[in-house]
């Protein structure tokens, strides 16, 4: 039988380290645990945990919270819970908008620490000096935080375009110079002084894609493990997420929902085609067919029944509706957030865009889609990202652990 | 951080299990190889992979092929490869067409050892009487084969429907009558007296999601880790791979390519919706458009020019290319495998699909979508089911070595 994957064998010299992840994974998700409970959630010894825990106190990393509440209190003798302690490493979110910069700190709790955003046309100019200015913004912001050294882990960034698996961005229709560029080690290369130096985890992605990562991990949704978070600003897009992992497909480009095509007869679009969805419901289709002057002013119409407000919602809500369908259809996701001007917007696109989904996804059959408004706003994408870089070192502390791993 | 999936922890109890499993997926993928080559295929030490070899030789599943051509050879002493031997485990694979059932029983290999197939219309009377029915079909194809007890490792049953992940039918817009069942174990049910009794493996899928492993496992296509199978018989669907793996979503059902939506405004389809590709391009629809019996008299009309074939055809190449274009653009897949009735259409289905690819999915702009057609035809989604039993069991090769493992 051919298979096209063939995995390597697993080794004792590799255990250690997955078992600190799942020791260190465990603290960042549950908060303050005993070491008894510890020993519970992760099928190590107490002997193994205790001696973990010491070698991560040694080194900051782990601290002894004597009166924290725990997750699940002790009934024998007093537990003496552990926590995530001031030498934690964090993680750098940064989003790369069409016209701003944001970024943020982040602790593996995912509490922030650190958040900026500020207005920086990305469209202006060489790119190469639009990295430089938001690498100086992100500096400024961690330095304002006096970290101490060698606490930042990594660096994730977000990005509106396709980004390649080797990081470089591959389309990006609202930002066509940057193509080919690695925005993620460029901005790494600037910010070599934040102390871990080459050492520093850097991830790239879509902007739709960590938006989904935000609201999964930290979004507070219940019972959210599969879902496409279905997203606009000025393009629209979907990141899908699937057994809690985000799926970008073959080549990180999956989600290209704004230019799926919603009546193959439609408006041109300036991507060549016709009728694609964006053309419905992207922020230019709109403002321009509502006539009014931002998402602010286009929500308030709609709410006072204006006339052109309400029939350009309910046409997007339908097209929305047609697109969804599609991706409920080939993806199988059972819930749909929506965010971006979406979230703002929710309470006139959700008719409509529920009554497409009713006759035109198949799974309505035997579970109706659910529809959900996003709640991170315009921090998903950034703190996403920041996440991304945490869960990636969770997966193999020996980035920021050499020490402890001996 | 908030993180679905927590992995247990990795314990030395099962590397033993994991690295059995690689070197059978070796011999599986490479046929006859040399104990060093083996060693160095998989990383382990070439004192484990003797000790390994000497317990399955033991068990009859590999042998001695001091004359085999090896797929390296060797420069130092003559090499002694290994392969696997007579004793080594068959899957089932069964198809339940909508009228007719295929099997086939293969070794770990893919090599097809037998392969009935024969018309049984499973629209009629009780299921559970077409499952004993089915069972009868591929008990007497087993027995013809006189495998000898307990080679049997397991029942792959590719299905044209749904299937939940608890491997009951959730929906078979063909079989409604077939909804709730548990076809795999039903027909498991039926067949403990193959030999492995309760051990048996018993996988249940999509039809075209069994085909489109048939093809990436067995179809010899050059360079196939990421595509879709699209297919048709009487309804359309499409099977997805994605680095080698198969996608199917939340609950099983991604890839419902049928009822997507090619034009809202569209003829009414059966499900309840409006202008679903199968209304273009499933069977039904070819045939009645065009007036023609059969596909194979579709494909001659189409071939000698006459204009309702050829219509009809460039209608369905062209609803083919807009629903395509969404799977495309939604997963990012960067090859199509025309596959069912569409491998036969190919010829005339391929340009007014590729048009639409042009415009429609995104991914043309730096890598455009490659069209391949199927190469195992109806054979597909059996030998695919067949073939998931053995990926399974060498995934966890403890169901068929106890003996071995100790």
């Amino acid at each position: 039988m051919r298979v096209a994957r063939l995995d390597a064998p697993a080794r004792q010299g590799s255990l250690r380290r997955h078992n600190l992840g799942l020791v260190l994974r465990e603290l960042a998700v549950a908060g303050p645990l005993a070491r008894a409970e510890l020993a519970r959630r992760t099928g190590l010894t107490k002997a193994t945990i205790s001696a973990y825990v010491e070698a991560l106190q040694a080194a900051g990393i782990v601290e002894e919270a004597p009166g924290a509440a725990v997750a699940v209190p002790s009934r024998g003798r007093p537990a003496s819970p552990v926590r995530l302690g001031s030498g934690a490493p964090v993680a750098v979110g940064v989003e790369l908008g069409v016209d701003f910069v944001s970024a943020c700190v982040t602790a593996p709790t995912g509490e922030v620490v650190g958040m900026l955003r500020t207005p920086r046309d990305q469209r202006s100019g060489d790119p190469r000096d639009r990295l430089a200015e938001a690498a100086d913004d992100v500096a400024g912001l961690v330095a304002s935080l006096a970290l101490g050294a060698g606490r930042v882990v990594g660096l994730g960034v977000a990005f509106p375009g396709v980004v390649g698996p080797d990081g470089r961005i591959r389309s990006a229709p609202n930002l066509p110079g940057w193509n080919g560029l690695d925005v993620g080690r460029g901005l790494a290369a600037h910010l070599g002084r934040l102390g871990s130096g080459e050492r520093l985890v850097v991830e790239t992605g879509n902007e739709a894609d960590l938006a989904a990562l935000g609201e999964l991990w930290f979004g507070e949704h219940p019972e959210l493990a599969d879902f496409a978070l279905v997203s606009a600003e000025v393009g629209v897009g979907a990141g899908i997420v699937v057994g809690g992992r985000l799926f970008t497909g073959a080549t990180g480009a999956a989600g290209e929902l704004g230019h799926l095509t919603v009546d193959p007869d439609g408006p041109a679009c300036g991507c060549g085609s016709k009728g694609c969805l964006e053309r419905y419901a992207g922020l230019v289709a709109l403002l321009e067919g509502s006539g009014t002057a931002d998402i602010g002013g286009l929500r308030a119409a709609a709410d006072r029944g204006e006339p052109r407000a309400v029939s350009v919602l309910a046409r997007a809500g339908t097209a929305l509706g047609v697109a969804a369908a599609a991706l409920v259809n080939l993806l199988d996701v059972p819930v749909l957030v929506l965010g971006g001007i979406y979230a703002e917007l929710a309470p006139h696109l959700a008719g409509p865009l529920a009554a497409e989904l009713q006759i035109r996804a198949v799974r309505h059959l035997w579970d109706p889609v659910r529809l959900v408004t996003a709640r991170l706003g315009a921090e998903a994408a950034v703190r996403g990202a920041a996440g991304l870089v945490h869960d990636r070192v969770l997966d193999d502390p020996a980035t920021y652990l050499p020490e402890v791993l001996g």
